[in-house]
């Protein structure tokens, strides 16, 4: 990987700097570093964080460029999402891009939902097109035409089927890197069942998937639950979804989804089949996915004021092993015993490089990993190599610690497990630390402006919903349901709605939201 | 997997039939089979096995919908291409669908090349775009002016890029399955280097790398080339392609290419680096890609009057296996022995599926995975399991054997490579009887005619390439240059070129194509 761009240059101009320079002279030097802190202007820090080395602003404004370092933590949690909905028979395939206007338009909720974003083509060349034709925002309706073909008899249930792929939502809302991009790469599965129990159990199977990409492999804790009526999938019956928090911000961002169509789509598109007895029935069916989105939630969640912190198991490069020569050292011996040290823990299965370049001050580096959120890096130096020793230094809390060379490997495993883990629970800690339950309107208004992630009685009503979002539009978003959590806290009879007045039905997390 | 589409109810209606019937009645009973022969109708016998179950036909012309069947080939090539590209230090990446005009525009005789197929986005919802969008037919003018940012000193290079993406090109003439499309499937890599050398060098690694995947993924013999100044990739240096040979239509087909694109892009892009003396210098860069296409040439090769043929170390299913239950023999001992023998062949990692359904004749399954193209086919009746033995019978050339259960995982591991290696034998024994060595024009037309794949000598001018595509124009397509072969056949001094008369240069494949 080459360093930040651009800044490069200036150090080569610079000349190489031999090694010893205090880090806060080679930062003012190469410009290094993020020009705000997290806590000052959150908008700009992400913008910032991201360009290292994530993302690339593209010239088409809410379209952004997956640099290697962003598509490899993408490649990873496709490897076993891919994997796990395998064992589930699920099975990859293909459909278009393109969704001609009939079949788009044939469910009426569901085309409401995404009329206002749909990209259009209408011309090839200098021709205009004979029938105006659709960029897919998401693939039920370009499906299920041939659901309806492929599903004859209950043999042929259940069909499950998944594609990895790219759709588009042309919004006019602020776009954001990975949170809200106008292109974006996701899977998105459909399949349909004989019965609803089926396809109710298939949707919890795969919000557990969802759950663990945040949780084990993202280490960004997410809360399991149900949406609202209002914010349900358009055309579907229910939606499921896993919702990270952001502290910063104050804000929800729904994680992923998983949806039951319930028999709403299998109506419109007459996908029937022949039961047992003859009899012509209905399938039920979901969809589900999760998008790019997720690199964003993490990059938002764990990093810092020196930039990214990449959880060890989605991280490209795990360890970073870098050469810290002096003068009349000997720097022959200390670079092999990087090139050895990477040998070492490669050879183990750990994701490992070394930075030997000799343009760079050993400060300069530990910067530039550092702000590329690499999860361990290994210092070798004249006293490292004297004591057959390498020095680790953590980048989610910065603990340094000297390792014996000849237990690197072991060592090296169980710091990557140990950051995993304490990413995890701190952001889990961080996050707790903003719920907080109300029980009245003022309350709510009060731990809203708080940025809090606000646990609320509800009477589930949807007209309530829409009166709390009309009365709390501001310039920041209006405030509306997250999901009900799945694990509910008691509810106590007689407990009232906090914007109704109305019984209770249930705890609620509302917040604003990306 | 489903059974042929729209096909199954048929049998469903007719009750299910306990096996041993004839597989003739049974194709009557059912519809199975094709309803036209590969040397009677190639056009219409190529799309109906497409059908079994590859493809699936879109509503809007030239999409296709790419079934799990044919998507989880295009997986395992996908793999292998991946892990490859890796090892050589390519990452991928990922890059907007989407170009703005000014920047498709910029590579003049690129432009001129895709112009007439592009689609362009002028609407989003019901409101016209500010300036309309071009949806990329390829990366190059999308990739390029980032190059042309990150790229600042010689560091920084080679810099290595790819991605797996689609891509379209609104063509107007005959939508063909996997072969010529409107949306297609690929990869792209994009590099960049220092020195014409290294440029070089990977242009030839990548075109090996092809070869590789047509012979010896999808046993289909390809002959590596040099395109011809016409068709060459629009705006590059030289283009060099795996061209293979389908010898029912007598065309050629391009099978994927690996281009130096020169400094040109480099030009125009203004990708330059500063070298060790601090010199600006241009970088050199290629560009390489293949496509689902692979799938189509693959069909066209393999696929007899029974459907689909597909070569083992691409199958997603290598095995069948399939009970053959008499009425008084042991069902269930029977349908045991499958099970155990999909168990035996699953650890030994062979892909091996049971098929026990009940509703279907074994002659009728039989039919239903030779159409599939499952390169091998177990059955088990009460004779093998009083024997201790399995029946295989190979989809390549019929072959039946009996083996016994204890040597099974051999046996079959070794019936798979046999197959594999028979199938890329009988396609390259077809394809040397189709090629002709011509010297004169008369008998380059004679050949034409006769649907070979013409060897001739050629004086390696433009115009002559032009003329002899004029001169061959009819319903079929001109005929034009496929490749100059890598290997060259001696020519010796006096030959003259067959079109021009003049002193020839080099040996060229000549016909119609793809």
């Amino acid at each position: 990987m080459a360093g930040p761009s651009g800044k490069k240059e200036k150090v080569d101009k610079a000349g190489p700097s031999g090694g010893g320079k205090k880090k806060k002279d080679v930062k003012k030097e190469t410009g290094l570093g993020l020009s705000v802190k997290k806590d000052e202007n959150f908008g700009e820090w992400y913008s910032e964080v991201c360009k290292h080395e994530m993302i690339e602003y593209y010239d088409i404004s809410g379209c952004y460029i997956l640099r290697p370092w962003s598509m490899a933590i993408w490649e990873i949690m496709q490897t076993f999402f891919d994997a796990e909905i395998k064992k589930m028979k699920v099975k990859n395939c293909y459909f278009p891009l393109f969704v001609s206007p009939g079949v788009l338009e044939k469910e009426k909720d569901h085309i409401e939902g995404f009329a206002p974003e749909v990209a259009w083509v209408t011309k090839s060349g200098k021709s205009d097109l004979e029938v105006p034709i659709a960029i897919r925002p998401t693939s039920e309706t370009v499906m299920y035409p041939y659901y309806s073909k492929w599903i004859r008899g209950h043999r042929d249930l259940p069909l499950k089927l998944n594609q990895w792929c790219n759709v588009v939502r042309w919004e006019f809302s602020n776009p954001t890197p990975f949170i809200r991009s106008r292109e974006f790469l996701w899977q998105e599965g459909h399949t349909a069942f004989a019965t609803k129990e089926e396809a109710d159990e298939e949707v919890l199977q795969i919000l557990e998937l969802y759950r663990r990409i945040y949780e084990e492999y993202l280490a960004v804790p997410v809360v399991k639950g149900m949406k609202s009526e209002n914010e349900k999938f358009a055309g579907g019956l229910y939606t499921t979804s896993v919702e990270a928090f952001i502290p910063n911000t104050g804000r929800g961002v729904q994680g992923a989804t998983s949806h039951c169509l319930g028999q709403n789509f299998a109506k419109m598109f007459e996908i029937r089949y022949e039961d047992e007895e003859g009899k012509r029935e209905m399938v039920w069916q979901n969809s589900w996915a999760y998008s790019t989105r997720t690199l964003g939630v993490m990059i938002m969640t764990h990093g810092d004021d020196k930039g990214l912190i990449l959880p060890p198991k989605v991280a490209s490069v795990q360890v970073v092993v870098i050469p810290v020569p002096y003068k009349d050292a000997n720097t022959q011996g200390i670079f092999d015993a990087c090139t050895a040290t990477v040998s070492a823990l490669s050879e183990a299965g750990i994701r490992a490089e070394e930075d030997l370049r000799d343009n760079y001050s050993p400060g300069w580096k530990y910067s530039n990993w550092e702000m590329k959120g690499v999860p361990l890096r290994i210092e070798i130096g004249p006293r490292d190599l004297e004591n057959d020793q390498v020095r680790t230094v953590r980048r989610d809390n910065g603990v340094k610690e000297d390792i014996p060379r000849g237990s690197l490997v072991e060592h090296v495993k169980e710091l990557l497990e140990k950051i995993q883990q304490n990413m995890y629970e701190v952001a889990r800690q961080k996050r707790e630390a903003c719920v907080q339950e109300i029980r009245t309107w003022d309350e709510f208004i009060s731990a809203l402006n708080q940025k809090k992630l606000i646990l609320a009685p509800w009477c589930d009503e949807e007209e309530v919903e829409r009166d709390v979002k009309a009365r709390t539009k501001g310039e920041t978003g209006a405030a509306k349901t997250l999901c009900s959590p799945f694990e509910q806290p008691e509810l106590p009879e007689g407990t009232l709605c906090f914007a109704s007045g109305k019984p209770a039905k249930k705890w609620t997390y509302w917040g604003r939201s990306y």
